[in-house]
């Protein structure tokens, strides 16, 4: 157990956005949640994996939608724990953690906000090791664990809760509700016993996140090339390098979707990438050639300020280095490549292992 | 108290599809899940609202979404019973009895049939005294009582609890499930103490229906005109004689939409009816003029035999006489026409009552 303070935050927000992916919410935005529920009630325990109950029961914590619209229609930050309690009501079982249930921006944060506000410890730990779109792409998952019973509440101050056969379903349900909610919801989902947490869940997430945001953090502060720091703490490979010429977005059954294209710049000058994206990176092409796709990362880093860059934060003219990450072995197998491998998002490609292109 | 048995079961559903103007689902498939139930496990008791307790919980069941695809995908019977149990095990207290929200073919005989197989008793009232298209369309929302917590199941397994601010949000939700689970969903709504249903419900509902479809039954048996026998025991009025030229139909957003066109027929030839539904026959216009408009009732019965047609079921040929019916008093308030008059399904007309037309 250790405690997360302030500066711990700062640096798990910003390390989580380049797990994000593109998705996974605004940094800034939950930084300020999170910072702010530490300010009144303290610091939050961390707790590993090892130091929970195997009967304990472990809340995940988070919220919905696209995050173009969350930029602009805040949580207040009462909906999460409305929908929080509103899940642990249904169990009749009182939460002795939370924890993310992705790695991003605002859902790596939300889930300290959570804990601070109750008093409970956050655990080290995801779903994802990084973010995804869709609620059923999680660990879980694969190990059976259903992501209902399921909790989701709005500002408004209406709650739902989901029970289904499986956790496609669930997505499908939480899915028209966050539209109807307003394109975002937040909420409770995947609650697992200790026990079963310590077999499906992915380990150290929050912590890899703090030790991306400290590199970010102390390489500025050093002087030093920020965008190399981050590949080699991440284990990645630089994609491309190039400026944004063009962003294609909508807002399509509660997601954010588009393509974003790059011209390449120095090393990359004359090619093209073109970035497809559902809240998060999924498939990245230079020249018509993909060079990766999920369940692998895709971050785009400003080429100064190695800062993550978001899908909805993607602007004409920013200046990127996109690096291409291994993603957990979890999601290289069958199964965890039949529910977010580029087949399930409508690519007819076979995925390929980033590391692949480089020979390893 | 008194005993319903097989034939009051018939009598019922031919005549709560009278008061289902159009909607409330097939009569022909609600009788036969009501007589199934009710050959395995007895007569079901019928309660007036007097005779339930104060603090009793009663817990309507019903049948949500587009007929036109309720008649195709038929329920089980226990997807029903897996919402009301849902809903009970929510609220954490039995319900003392079920009773229909609404009365139309389907909806005033599935809480028959989960009447009988949960060996609970049923009250004669309903929240409509006829058939409406949307969740906060009951009487329950003139006395400020929840639809929610209110519980939805399908045929699948799923289930989900909706907590809503007010009812039109249930409403929003609870469409948006039931397209998801296929454009029908089975619910548990607008659960009640004794106390408020005595206030709130329109009392003798499936009473009124027995009477309704007797009335046909006896006046075939005795080759008395069956049309002018239903329109005296409902107090109704002949808007219309005529045969069915056209049927413009659509399942949009989870209702059967759509016009239908009558040519007139005898004393109504030359003239020309339009019925607008929404799963309901929501207004009725004679050559440009509206002659009825919800809330009355708008309903077509086959000129010959007397039986009532409902939307899914008009078809070109059918020789029909269209009633118009008088609602309950509480929907001609200036809070019930707010939710269920004619501008609410916007029609730029005022509400004008059927009678009115009659020089009454």
């Amino acid at each position: 157990m250790r405690l997360l303070h302030p500066q711990n935050v700062e640096d798990i927000a910003l390390g989580a956005a380049v797990l994000g992916t593109g998705g996974g919410g605004d940094p800034y935005l939950g930084k300020l949640m999170a910072l702010q529920a530490m300010r009144e009630h303290g610091p939050v325990p961390l707790l590993t994996l090892d130091e929970i109950g195997d009967d304990d029961l472990i809340v995940p914590s988070a919220a919905m939608g696209a995050p173009t619209v969350l930029i602009e229609k805040l949580p207040q930050g009462d909906e999460v724990l409305h929908a929080f309690r509103a899940l642990e009501a249904y169990l009749g079982k009182p939460a002795k953690a939370t924890m993310p249930i992705e790695a991003g921006g605002l859902n790596s944060t939300i889930p300290i906000m959570v804990a601070a506000r109750l008093g409970l410890p956050l655990v080290d730990c995801d779903g994802m090791g990084r973010a995804f779109p869709e609620v059923q792409m999680v660990t879980h998952t694969l190990y059976g664990i259903g992501a209902t019973p399921m909790a989701m509440a709005d500002e408004k101050g209406n709650s739902v809760i989901l029970n289904t056969i499986n956790n496609r379903w669930a997505e499908t349900f939480a899915r028209s509700i966050t539209v109807d909610m307003g394109a975002t919801a937040l909420i409770a989902v995947c609650s697992v016993t200790g026990r079963q947490l310590k077999e499906a869940a992915i380990s150290g997430t929050t912590t890899l996140c703090e030790t991306i945001g400290r590199t970010i953090r102390q390489a500025r502060e050093d002087k030093r090339d920020v965008v190399e720091a981050v590949r080699q703490v991440v284990g990645g490979f630089r994609l491309f390098h190039g400026k944004v010429v063009d962003v294609q977005r909508r807002t399509e059954t509660g997601f954010a979707k588009g393509e974003a294209t790059l011209e390449g710049i120095a090393e990359d000058a004359g090619r093209r990438l073109v970035i497809h994206f559902q809240n998060e990176h999924l498939i990245a092409m230079v020249d018509g050639e993909m060079v990766a796709s999920v369940p692998d990362l895709i971050t785009a880093l400003d080429s100064d300020s190695g800062e993550p860059v978001t899908t909805e934060g993607l602007r004409y003219g920013f200046r990127v280095v996109v690096l291409g990450i291994p993603c957990n072995e979890k999601w290289r197998t069958l199964a965890g490549l039949a529910i977010v491998g580029p087949r399930y998002f409508g690519y007819d490609i076979d995925y390929r292992p980033v590391e692949n292109r480089f020979g390893l």
